[in-house]
């Protein structure tokens, strides 16, 4: 049996690794091999290590180093800052975008059950967070002390207004700690973490074809962490993971600096230009949103949600499976459940909402990959 | 300048990293890099490469592969059971042994700012439990629900009877849920999980030669941990580490089997002999406990803890430092302290518990190590 040639369009699950850092996370570390804390020479080079590390990523991202601090991931970073209200006093309300990653979303209504409150906020239909909506929902909720609203959407690649909503909860004058999930907007939107004025944001490598157990967590000044452990500024408590800190440095170097993210993204846009192009001469598909265009400067060129009106998003997946293409429905964190909370929050019906599939790219995808993909859909619409 | 050949003696802060482990990592991951939670062909070989890491380890630790999380290392692993205890209705009580990693004992702290009692439990002058001792506690607090024990002290090298003490915790008849940091055991002493009969246990690959990031967690039965999400079967939440499952599963082979174990451990034995011999004839010297030998079947052959009468830890790590040794006083997790909590629990008074130093040694240790310590260790007494 020949072998398909495979194309992957799951960029948004995971990256294609790439074997620059994950080779820098194997060798680069030996030297430094050892444990930070330690006080002998080795300690100190693995600590020097560390801190070089964590220096080149606040040069990618134009933030102070003392204001990184590694994590195991993305999760990771979103729980410190979360759990961080189960220190406080006085425990305030959690208010998050309807829809926030599950590890965010997940995670608020754990919280609630500790006796802090949560509000999900309502998005517009194209799945971003309108300002004024928000605005309007804390007006109503005073006693809000958090507010979780990622920046670009894991499922829909939808950009928030992440600068003009901060801007406007500023006005607001509660004391509200600003979250930022930029998973998928690191090396994928142009970041602007100091101007933006977000009070914190996570970063994960293998997002950026970095190895997996490495993410980053920004924050503007420190928060009270649940876990006790003095690693990371007394943040994140375990063994540091240099190795993982310099492949994630050098991949927010290598993809996140604002000359990368430009260089990259005409690319990626004229890519998604040519497929959105050529699936819309299909009359069963539609994009979600359906006013979603070419350039639309709403959603980020990197992912793309649409469906085949009739034919639910899983059997979509597999049926391009089996041709070469991975692609995916929703999160592959929720991959499991059979609900599109995102889809449903932009006001899809049930049964349009579980006919959504993700297709997401990345820096290696290349125009031959989009051509077999519209040859690919176009077969199996076919058979379906 | 001549650069001086250094030797490391700091095994227990961290193992020096064995390049198969972490080639393997790096490079033995690559056909496995997709998000294991996706649909299609790459994430079913993810999936397929993760669960193939979780039998290797089952394996070589006896247990049913079911019975086993990745998690991030050692420190997450002892947390998730801990905050466990957050989600529990009638929060019980959580004792531990004065001796506990500070990532098991500040944790059981930050639990009591949370409403749940915690109780440390004293030792014995050796620094080992003593099961009675736990027991008599244990009935005085018919409301304990989880107790933490390590098996190897990370500090001493003290070797617990954990059969034994689990042993007489059931015949307690209460529901105690009995965790137990395997982090400086696995590899270095015999391990068997079933018929101590433990709950859950904790490793990490760091310490066995392997990268970063990575660690396991056993657990006899699923518990509710704190924070929500998918993956691991609901236990651990964020994208799975398969590299550093795929290298977790190698160092465990490698190094956990009853032979290995048995084959390193009788070298290691000698070299701790022959270094305990040479430095008893000096008479600044005395062993961390003072009746400590020989062979001691109390103590890991890995894990040397003592001091040298008048002279401060501290210096005696600088010192040796200078002269080419890594060693370290206490756990690197908490070495910015000033205290030595584990040396105080033995009954030592300040100034002795702060001359407190740490050996610790590992497979590539060579009697060479040794007597170039032995050596080092004589010129810098005469220096100091």
């Amino acid at each position: 049996m020949a072998e398909t040639k495979r194309h992957y369009f799951d960029w948004a699950a995971t990256a294609l690794p790439d074997n620059r850092l994950t080779a820098e996370a194997a060798i680069g570390s030996q030297p430094a091999f050892a444990n930070p804390s330690s006080k002998h020479l080795e300690g100190r080079t693995a600590r020097e290590t560390l801190e070089n590390a964590r220096v080149k990523c606040a040069q990618a991202l134009s933030v102070k180093p003392e204001t990184l601090y590694f994590t195991s991931g993305g999760t990771e970073s979103n729980n410190i800052v979360l759990y961080s209200m189960l220190k406080k006093t006085g425990k305030g309300r959690v208010m998050f975008s309807a829809v926030e990653h599950p590890s965010v979303r997940d995670n608020c209504y754990v919280l609630e059950q500790f006796g802090i409150p949560v509000t999900p906020v309502a998005v517009e239909k194209d799945g971003r967070v309108n300002p004024k909506i928000f605005i309007r929902t804390l007006e109503k909720h005073p006693d809000t002390r958090m507010a979780a609203i990622m920046s670009v959407n894991n499922e829909t690649g939808a950009i928030m207004d992440t600068g003009e909503i901060v801007r406007q909860i500023r006005q607001s004058d509660l004391p509200v700690h600003v979250h930022c999930d930029l998973v998928q907007a690191a090396g994928k939107i142009l970041l602007d973490i100091k101007s933006w004025g977000i009070d914190s944001a996570s970063f994960s490598a293998h997002k950026l074809g970095g190895p997996r157990g490495i993410g980053l967590l920004y924050l503007k000044k420190p928060v009270e962490p649940l876990f006790a452990g003095g690693q990371e500024n007394g943040i994140r408590p375990g063994t540091e993971n240099i190795a993982g800190a310099m492949a994630l440095a050098q991949a927010l170097q290598e993809f996140c600096l604002p000359d990368a993210v430009a260089a990259n993204t005409g690319p990626a846009q004229e890519r998604w230009n040519f497929l959105i192009h050529a699936l819309k001469s299909n009359n069963r598909f539609s994009l979600i949103p359906e006013d979603r265009t070419e350039n639309d400067p709403r959603f980020s060129p990197w992912i793309l949600q649409a469906r085949f009106k009739g034919i639910p998003g899983e059997v979509m997946v597999r049926a391009l499976d089996s041709e070469g293409f991975a692609i995916s429905t929703g999160s592959a964190c929720s991959s499991s459940h059979k609900e599109r909370p995102v889809l449903k929050a932009m006001g899809l019906d049930e049964s349009s909402s579980l006919e959504g599939i993700r297709i997401s790219q990345g820096w290696t995808t290349t125009g031959d990959d989009i051509e077999a993909l519209i040859a690919g859909i176009d077969k199996v619409l076919r058979l379906l």
